[in-house]
């Protein structure tokens, strides 16, 4: 067999990515006649990535476009007709096939915008449609939106320790975990902060801006390192950033220095000069005062070597004299914590006989494993400022009682009543409509304008990097009721 | 700015999967009329991950189909045309661009063949050709070889742990780094050792056996789990693998029996059950006695739930009575250490008057940091039994002395001499000559049994988890004489 070509990746359908036994289940429920049972599920993280208090909402868009184009090709189809079982007969029946072929998106879907600050057990997505169309719609929403949200958030807490001013640069293309989790780290962290990449096809794709130094194969492939930077000046003489470490840093910078004159006397100024080993701190502060001293004071000093949000605070801290930085691994790859661990957990599904819902849970030893039934909307509280205070999940298929109150669902005992007054807005937006698509989706600029403003709004005692403060979300009291109630009818009571 | 549809992501050209220092550097050496000048790369790791003694190279039949597919698009050049530099001119001239329309892939390429086990500092491609081409594809190099030898070698280490019987799935598709993150790490898993996967694009483009169970969602959508199961065995009568833990794992169990029995009456056998949350020592013993008692001794245990080598070895000492490991987020993120931190160093580029070859040097104040110079080839010589005893770097631009003897780059007191009759194999192969494939690629499942011989090969030592043998790689000494006087050449030497 040769090897697929990449270029025909995901041409000509996106349907097979998925887990076989979505289809298994699919086969099931058709076999059973169930497959236009009506079922909601929800999506979301049981706790914020990084030991963080929030997370940065974001994959919607990629999501809405897998939505939009989800149908079995030919070429599908003829792969799932291939299948066998153990005992070398097919797996899914022509009759099966047959009904995927004909298989038209016409679900309804809410979601929370990219760039909205979000905490556990929310839904980031809720999907209610058909049983088997819902199902099979599970794996590939959990793959987007569990990578964009992890990486976006990184991405926050990255500008969160740069501060506003500093520009962050994402390079991590060569670490990431193939092209399109190199090229989805570089959308998700523009938008969770991030101002440019190096990554050009995201630049392509997305209109993200682009940027990049040089390598030191650069510097390697001339007699020394001035006639290096004096080459790449010829080519980019008013935007070169010289990588001053091939050889030895200061030594480096000096050269930069000595170019940056013969630049200057031509009418061009060097924008800055790259640090990519040794200490840091150290070699940041020297690297100023040789370029203050020489007249540049506005040459910008680069620094990239391993970069996330606690050596950045640990650098600020010593004084380093760092203005743009370069992350990579860390960031495209949230190196510290690889994956968010995103559910999606059925949690209503109309009874047979179109009666209502059969609100559904999935049990757990853990309480924080155990779902939360219902059909579900989130309703966020904010001060008189306009930041959050406290999030209410509720059951939308149920009558909100008069007095509102929030019950902690890890700890019932923890409680507090919602004064009437109080200004909220609900989270969760009409996205699809019997497969039709109902939002104009904001341009990734404006999802990432409103992820700044959102993660801004959020307390410093939320956004710190240690034990944050944890951010109030609690169920709707009768909602939390009938959890419990559901929870105790489902669980075996064995005798202590 | 609407989404870029994902179904044209890697449409009609994967050029631009680079960062933009590679263009920026390429238009450069065309300035400089130094585009042909014939160039070495090397692209190596420095340290095995997951602090192993080893690591299974990856990621070449994904690397030759990009490079046989190396060309820029139309669309390509319109978005290079439309970049702008700080003053707003074009960052690229027409000319420039032109010249890329017509670059034509002409490079030499070695490597060694996937599944090959390899160490730090040992070159995995050895890319010859112009310089301009060269530095072009280093990006899009290192994403495809960092990613799926890191995947490959975490699979391989997973095999180790469950040992050769036992049977391992890879499940991690929602954990994934983006579509192609799991497409790749089912790929690279698969090579390792895995025996199949979830993932069914993987399964399609591949032709990797996909397995499956069902979620607990099959379950909560019927009335009750034992109706659920019959329905499950309805479909898949000989290929059902019930989850047991929606509600209750040992209630699970029985209810499987149950149905297992109905299943064996109707002349069908009970594939397996899957545990996934819990203490999975004590259930899988209680779930063995429970099938086991009830008749059923070859209906296997399947256990998930963030499953490692480490844990697996873990569960193995407590007596756990799994016999088929299912992995997802820890194998396709590879948690524990998200990136393999391969570099791509230029080792040689010829003189400008043609007069032969200038071997160039990346210093930094880490020896290991330190690139090595010269036209590399990896000598292992191995045992009478075959098995690897230590690999020589040597120069091949270079005559080799009679007497050779391997130096420890890292501590060159270290040296052995070589037995003039040791039995060697040089494992970087042609794989490009003058950019034609001259290397007829392995299937997967090829490579696959290839990486269980290789990593079989090894002693034990070696392949340990915990502080396991460093495994003799030196520089012949020549090379590491020349590569120590570079060194003392380019290093500024300051007073102390």
């Amino acid at each position: 067999m040769n090897p697929a070509p990449l270029s025909g990746l995901y041409a000509p359908s996106l349907s097979l990515v998925t887990d076989l036994y979505q289809l298994t289940m699919a086969y099931g429920y058709w076999q059973q006649g169930m497959q236009d049972r009506e079922a909601v599920f929800h999506l979301y993280f049981r706790k914020a990535p990084f030991q963080g208090g929030y997370a940065v909402a974001a994959g919607l868009a990629l999501a809405v476009d897998w939505m939009e184009n989800f149908s079995f090709s030919e070429e599908d189809l003829k792969y799932l007709g291939s299948l066998r079982g153990s005992k070398g007969a097919a797996l899914f029946p022509a009759e099966f096939l047959h009904y995927l072929r004909e298989l038209k998106f016409t679900c309804n879907v809410e979601a929370i915008p990219e760039g909205t600050v979000v905490f556990g057990n929310e839904p980031l997505l809720r999907v209610q449609g058909p049983l088997l169309q819902a199902q099979l719609l599970e794996t590939a929403l959990l793959t987007i939106v569990n990578f964009q949200t992890l990486i976006a958030t990184k991405a926050a807490r990255i500008r969160e320790a740069a501060g506003p001013q500093d520009q962050i640069l994402e390079f991590g293309l060569r670490r990431a975990q193939g092209f399109d989790g190199g090229l989805g780290a570089s959308r998700a962290a523009y938008l969770g902060g991030v101002d440019a990449t190096s990554n050009v096809l995201a630049g392509q794709r997305y209109g993200i801006p682009v940027r990049g130094t040089h390598a030191h194969s650069w510097v390697m492939a001339f007699e020394d390192e001035p006639t290096a930077f004096a080459a790449y000046a010829k080519a980019f003489p008013d935007d070169s950033v010289f990588l001053v470490d091939t050889y030895d840093t200061l030594e480096g910078v000096r050269h930069a220095i000595k170019i940056a004159r013969e630049m200057r006397a031509n009418g061009h100024e060097l924008g800055g000069i790259r640090l990519d080993s040794g200490d840091l701190a150290y070699l940041s502060r020297e690297a100023r005062a040789l370029l203050d001293e020489a007249g540049f004071p506005k040459t910008r000093i680069v620094a990239s070597n391993d970069l996330e949000e606690n050596l950045i605070t640990s650098l600020k801290l010593q004084g380093a004299r760092i203005d743009t930085w370069g992350i990579g691994t860390q960031l495209v790859t949230a190196y510290n914590q690889a994956a968010l661990g995103g559910v999606y957990k059925l949690a209503a599904l109309r009874k047979a006989d179109d009666s209502g819902w059969d609100f559904t849970l999935k049990l757990s030893e853990q309480l924080i494993k155990t779902s939360i039934p219902g059909i579900l909307q989130v309703r966020r509280y904010t001060n008189e400022k306009g930041q959050p205070r406290a999030d209410m999940l509720y059951n939308t298929a149920e009558p909100l009682p008069e007095q509102l109150t929030l019950v902690d669902p890890f700890d019932p005992t923890r409680r507090r009543p919602v004064r009437s007054e109080a200004s909220f807005k609900e989270l969760l937006e009409p996205v699809f409509r019997a497969g039709k698509r109902v939002l104009e989706l904001p341009t990734l600029a404006e999802s990432r304008a409103h992820a700044q403003r959102e993660v801004q709004s959020l307390d410093p005692s939320i956004r710190r990097f240690l034990n944050p403060h944890v951010y109030p979300v609690g169920l709707e009291e009768s909602l939390n009721t009938f959890r419990t109630n559901l929870i105790l009818e489902k669980r075996p009571q064995r005798p202590a």
